[in-house]
């Protein structure tokens, strides 16, 4: 039971759950649920554990349920629709559609690892997101198991239907405090239109920043990554592509084959160009997926360089230049190291703050640092967190960015819809009543 | 007040309100609702009255809260966003924000007389939405005031923000029964691309249909609507537009100028040629733009031969040719007129069922066949309303779409909210708890 203790948070502080549920059907989650409403016993929903903000580590005498083994899957190519069971990774998604020709967009970085149940639960995001949309723009219908046991389902196979609440939007991205979703209907798209990708080094964030404000406003690429000369280096010597070590930022942008006459591709070398990018050029596609599958690696390369304290803030684009002028500022006051990438098309950044777990000290300053940086996210009407969920460890963060009053509403919902308390206790919402 | 009483469904049923409000602020809202709250009043949330489902209609003692004189519309090209009251009309917002290069796409045939909040309040789609996505998915942030008279924020101009429940997604297509939207902001694209258009005429529904079911498996038009031989002529009786009045089923199909080469325009002639239409070419812009004219007039033109009664069914798109099929039985057993026309690539269709007001016998077999059509579309696993809402008019068939517990799980979530009722009462739940 010790692996099921976290996520990929890694938190510290996690206890041994009562036992772990390897559901294989919605049946089993079903009993096990029953059981736990019937003697009081809190439960965690998890999917592959890759969570990044300890929304799947344990609490206090809970049961651990894990649809790790509830992995079918059933393509249908004439609706172009997929009925999933929430433990199938992304990946085997995405291969498993793409046999019949048709393609599931939303790629999180850790697409490889990561189930589609927890990309529904935390309404996940991802590299081609900027165009394609998030998680939540491809759900369709769900099969959820209730506080109580029962197993509901919303929606279906069905474009638009608008019939009662929307529910299937509400359980999308509540992070396994409303229910545990047990099936999953996608929406699916012709397959993947093939891109061309532009590289661009920058002397200075600020640069790289305003080229992405400027981008954003005219143009819609299919990917907009930014990664800082930590995590160039950090990624550089985890797989030695050949990266620029000495720029200040990196973009990586990328124009589908939907782009009639490579005019935006052209636009985003222009506008890099524009704001003093050192070299702004089309890369090949062999090296094009070298440096995407290095966007891809940030987060464990950085891991290499001590433990982390991973950061999801999210700003209005234009204030991408100021949010990263902040963390500096947060990284000098604190010393500590912060590496900065981002989903910059989106606005939503993973600034890392790394320290040495034997250096009681600089913990506590990271952890200070981690705390400041969602503030400035809040002070810059942003959000802290953009994909990822408050889980656990966002939690105090939560209240001072959506208010008392949306908190209170957000109780409400989650009290009709388990007035217990036993889903995910801790996550989203503290496990008393505020 | 008389002009308060109902929406466009025209139901003949409603009463007199108590008293209209004519919020020009949130403050006002805020005013009205307390004092509803206070006495126990209901409340008819109402933009421009256009909603075909009745979610508008007075009911005994109400006042009508309209936001037809919250206009105010601020764009930020910065962000690509817009914040606009919810009285604004979709057509000037539209207009609005081109005025800045940007694209606002949900586009409800209604668009010139509908409100944003309207759209908002119904998760309104329209002829782009096949490609472009419905009203939800443009949503970012709502200002929202609860049935206690507070105003509450929910979300901002940020692309990606997960923190808490998806609350804003809650919202979009509650049909004010859990509050009343006071602002909205919204997600906007770059300047609309141009399109490319294709008509398609047929001498039956099944080939018609057959069409849209192998196009929409593999291509992505931009707009892909169906009008059967009577809603044809109707509008040809209303505009003269040398449609074809003998074919059966008439297609009109998009596709915008990222189509590389053409490519997917000139599938869609194949396909449509394949399944044996009589025509199927590109038309050039100026008669494209009467033909979607022509198409946005079905309903009025519709209407000038009798009352109406307006469906909104969606089925999965194989299906369309069975529902199709399924109608035609269903107008010859009831022996009424029923005009057909769809947002075919959503699988989103309105029959129309047509009688005259003064024959008694008439508007018995009409109401009969309209709630047979909503039945066969839950048989064919469909719904009873894709994007006009349930409203007043649908709601006796909504527990027998989604089941007694989806039912009973969204009421907790409207008891949740309003406790006391006075939001909408009657529109998608029954006015006393079932
Ligand atoms: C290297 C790396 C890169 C990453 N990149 C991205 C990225 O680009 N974008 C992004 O969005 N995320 C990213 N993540 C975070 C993570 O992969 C996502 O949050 C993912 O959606 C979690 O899926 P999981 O199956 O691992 O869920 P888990 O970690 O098991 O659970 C996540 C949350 O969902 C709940 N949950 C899981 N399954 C269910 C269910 N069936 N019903 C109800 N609740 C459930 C859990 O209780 C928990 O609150 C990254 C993580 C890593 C390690
Ligand atoms: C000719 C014609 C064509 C149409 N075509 C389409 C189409 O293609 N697609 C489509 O989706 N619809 C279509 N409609 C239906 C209608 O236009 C839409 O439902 C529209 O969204 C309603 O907007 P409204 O401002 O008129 O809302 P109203 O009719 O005033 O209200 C609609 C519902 O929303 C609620 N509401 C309104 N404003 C608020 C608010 N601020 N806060 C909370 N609740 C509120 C009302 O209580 C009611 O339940 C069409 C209608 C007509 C007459």
């Amino acid at each position: 039971m010790e692996a099921y203790r976290c996520d990929r948070a890694s938190d510290t502080h996690t206890v041994m759950p009562l036992a772990v549920v390897l559901a294989e059907s919605t049946a089993d989650v079903q009993v096990a649920v029953r059981w736990a409403a019937q003697h009081g016993v809190p439960i965690v929903p998890r999917g592959a554990g890759t969570g990044l903000s300890g929304g799947a580590t344990t609490v206090a005498g809970c049961i651990v349920i894990t649809t790790e083994r509830m992995r079918a899957v059933q393509v249908d190519a004439d609706t172009r629709t997929v009925v999933v069971q929430p433990g199938l990774l992304n990946a085997e998604l995405k291969a498993e559609v793409a046999r019949h020709g048709l393609w599931y967009p939303p790629d999180p970085a850790s697409f490889q690892i990561c189930s589609i149940g927890g990309n529904v639960a935390t309404n996940a995001g991802g590299l081609c997101c900027v165009k394609y949309g998030v998680t939540a723009d491809y759900v369709l219908g769900l099969e959820v198991v209730l506080a109580d046991g029962r197993a509901v389902r919303f929606g279906g196979a069905l474009i638009k239907d608008v019939a009662g609440l929307p529910m299937v939007k509400l359980f999308v991205g509540s992070e396994g405090t409303l229910g545990i979703i047990t099936e999953i209907t996608l929406r699916l798209l012709p397959a993947q239109p093939a891109h061309r990708t532009v590289a661009a080094w920058f002397d200075s964030p600020a640069q790289a920043a305003a080229a992405v404000a400027e981008i954003a406003t005219g143009i819609r690429p299919s990917m907009l990554e930014y990664m800082d000369r930590l995590s160039v280096n950090a990624v550089e010597d985890h797989l030695g592509l050949g990266l620029d070590r000495d720029a200040a930022a990196f973009l990586l942008a990328g124009v589908d084959e939907l782009d009639p006459h490579g005019r935006d591709l052209a636009r985003i070398i222009e506008v890099c160009a524009a704001h003093g990018a050192r070299s702004a050029a089309e890369v090949e596609p062999p090296r094009a997926a070298e440096l995407e599958a290095g966007r891809r690696a940030a987060i464990p390369a950085v891991e290499e360089r001590g433990r982390v304290l991973l950061e999801d803030v999210g700003v209005p684009i234009p204030l991408l230049g100021e949010l990263i002028a902040g963390i500096e500022a947060i990284s000098r006051a604190n010393d500590v190291e912060v590496a900065f990438f981002a989903h910059a098309g989106d606005g939503n950044s993973h600034p890392l703050v790394v320290f040495d777990n034997e250096d009681r000290d600089q913990q506590t300053r990271a952890e200070r640092a981690y705390g400041e940086i969602m503030t400035l996210a809040i002070r810059l009407g942003g959000t802290i967190t953009g994909e990822h969920g408050v889980g656990r460890l966002k939690r105090p963060w939560l209240r001072s960015q959506i208010g008392d009053d949306a908190l209170e509403v957000e109780r409400r919902i989650k009290t009709a819809l388990d007035p217990a308390g036993i889903l995910n206790p801790g996550t989203i919402f503290k496990e008393t009543q505020e």
